[in-house]
């Protein structure tokens, strides 16, 4: 498991499920687009308040973005 | 929530649940003991790769590690 990829896959699945751009996440975060993209391509080595902080952005538990399967059941 | 504090105390929960000491997870992730405490005590602000690295070395998934309850139904 690499589990950056499925963090930013599971960021990505309850964004789009939510309805939301990566402008509308990045700016409730107050960090760059940039940083929610390339969190979303697994490329960032976040830490736990960085997950929280996203969790809470997404309206879901952080616990929630570390599981492995939501990627697949919902894609 | 503190984050930092619900994964140190679920990683106790499960550490324990395991018969395991600090020092034997200490020495599975190849860490030293004082980390495992620190990040008991919600010390330390972990990354991704920390949390899957503690969790394997627990046999947990990573997302049970960040669940808010485990601590509470447990304790």
């Amino acid at each position: 498991m690499d589990i950056r990829k499925v963090f930013g896959a599971n960021v990505r699945v309850y964004r789009l499920a939510a309805g939301l751009s990566q402008e509308a996440i990045a700016a409730r975060m107050g960090v760059d687009r940039a940083y929610v993209s390339a969190i979303e391509r697994g490329l960032q080595n976040v830490t736990l308040l960085t997950i929280l902080q996203v969790a809470e952005s997404l309206n879901v538990r952080p616990a929630d973005l570390l599981v492995e399967s939501v990627q697949k059941s919902r894609s």
